[in-house]
């Protein structure tokens, strides 16, 4: 089988390797699709370094058929369409006694801690497996991590039917959230500077703004009757976004935290207390948001079809990575079948 | 009656004043005594020369007996031992039609932006009084709107018996919080850089720690067997304790944005994403809290006198605003009673 390995920055191997049977309690997909995301362009930049063991087969959004079955594993029959849930929790730290698994303090995040999706076969703990439904097509099934995470988001909000939300950031995680937050209810208006982006969130009905054009607060203020936002999701990482994110909110409103700022930022901590507003941390995901998402893709609530903006074969996977780059593609899907040989 | 109004940046001005007839509506308060916070110093210093209109008698904690009884007030009589709750809304915007009164977008704060406590008549909304029970002092009962505030950040901290909290920044509101949380059931570590509060707090049977010579990480995480602290409470206004107060926070734990901050501060949201923390403003009280504060320092849980560092007379109220400046002194009270004659 091929198999596409991180070595250095800004460096992917695709070469040969040996196809190992499952180990007990372990499943062998035959990977159809894998998605490519922001985490993995850090790895490809070589910012997590420090936390990837190089040579590292990345990649863990991702559908596939099971190949082969494990001892013991009881439940999955070759064939069988599937998708990974990819968190492996310790089960002993204070966070996963407290109930909160999926922000184990030992996470292992499968894809990034340990051998992902990138290749032809992938033998992965049966525990992990999600199973599809026959309506959902295998490329479309590729999203069901990046919509687990928007669901968690939108979940961890209390977002309800008829609130006003802002997400700040149009990329593919915006974009998820945009479409998870208005099939939950709510009116929804997307800031995004750049027009292409705007211009296909608008294709799905949703309300785009660009932030260097629009007196945000303004905007906010009149669509809400002066009150504010009730909820914010901040997905873009800009530090402007995070002074927005607060400025936007109502009183008692609620700021999601979705995207990854490396560096601590400025935030408006006046604003938070004269608002009593509520800063909330969304990380990943529980199976129930991955079992939502499997619903809301198969029901054809998230427009999948326009959210791919290309596939790649696994031969390229480095055009995905430059595509990426870009910061204009949504989402970028490899396909793995060809290297399953 | 004498009177003090703040005039002009660092001066305040002692005055004979009319007493005046409290109109319909109003009781009339013979004022006892009245404490000075961080927000009137602030006044004091000229930071908020654009939200008061001078000459300004300001003053929002206190005590005092209901002197007169203006037109359609009842259940007051002359006698009665009272504080105010001194916030007054509007009951039509957003968040007061959201049931968020004490956090109205349209809020007068009274003693700031109308006349408050600095003198010996008061005529005050009728609707604003919170009663006294027989067993407490007129002295203590001055600190009976900050003890609300202490009492309104730990209720919406949702703290519960058993937690562990942290509270970063030992000056009376800090304090009055690790009272609180303790009397909720909580341990309570108290970050504090005077040691002179902080000998005041291992007095009250807290612990207290000093910022710089302690690694507070280190501390909480053996404290709390590597989970880190349920509650943070910010109270000192300092940008170390703002990324202090992620650092300890455990998974899913809370941070209270309590101190004010004029300008913005990097919080380490990749800390608040990666634990999923929740952060919370919390301002003023409702009216519970003010019934909850009169009954904490009726049953002697707030260590009043120890709190209470000095009493001062109205005539010389400039020097309880130098003495609070110190940065030492923890709650400083207004003798009105020499005023009222």
């Amino acid at each position: 089988m091929l198999s596409a390995s991180y070595v250095a920055p800004r460096t992917i191997e695709v070469g040969e390797a040996a196809v190992l049977p499952p180990g007990p309690g372990e499943v062998q997909i035959a990977v159809a699709y894998a998605g490519i995301c922001g985490t993995d362009l850090h790895v490809f930049h070589g910012d997590m370094d420090a936390r990837v063991a190089t040579p590292a087969v990345i990649g863990h959004e991702m559908s596939g058929l099971v190949a082969a079955v494990g001892a013991g594993v009881g439940g999955w029959d070759v064939g069988d369409a599937v998708t990974v849930m990819p968190l492996v929790w310790d089960g002993t730290c204070p966070a996963c006694r407290a109930g909160h698994q999926h922000v184990c303090q030992h996470l292992d995040f499968v894809g990034i801690d340990s051998p992902g999706a990138l290749q032809g076969r992938w033998n992965v703990r049966a525990d992990l497996l999600v199973g599809l439904p026959a309506g959902l097509s295998l490329r479309h099934a590729a999203l069901v991590e990046p919509v687990a995470v928007a669901v968690h988001d939108v979940r961890r909000s209390e977002l309800a039917a008829g609130d006003r939300a802002v997400v700040l950031g149009g990329g593919p995680i915006g974009v998820l959230i945009a479409v998870v937050a208005r099939d939950a209810g709510a009116e929804v208006l997307v800031v995004e500077p750049d027009p292409g982006r705007r211009a296909m969130i608008e294709g799905f009905g949703l309300r785009a703004v660009d932030p260097g054009e629009t007196d945000l607060v303004g905007v906010v203020e009149s669509w809400t009757g002066g009150a504010g936002a009730d909820v914010v999701f901040e997905v873009s990482g800009a530090a402007a976004a995070v002074l927005s994110a607060t400025a936007v909110a109502k009183v008692r409103g609620t700021v999601v935290v979705v995207a990854i700022h490396p560096q601590p930022k400025p935030v408006d901590l006046q604003r938070v207390f004269w608002r009593e507003l509520r800063l909330l941390g969304a990380r990943v995901y529980e199976r129930t948001d991955f079992e939502r998402a499997v619903e809301l893709l198969a029901s054809g609530v998230v427009p999948a079809d326009a959210v791919i903006s290309e596939v790649v074969p696994l031969t390229a996977v480095a055009d995905a990575f430059t595509a990426l780059e870009s910061g204009r593609a949504m989402k970028i899907l490899v396909d793995c079948q060809v290297a399953d040989r």
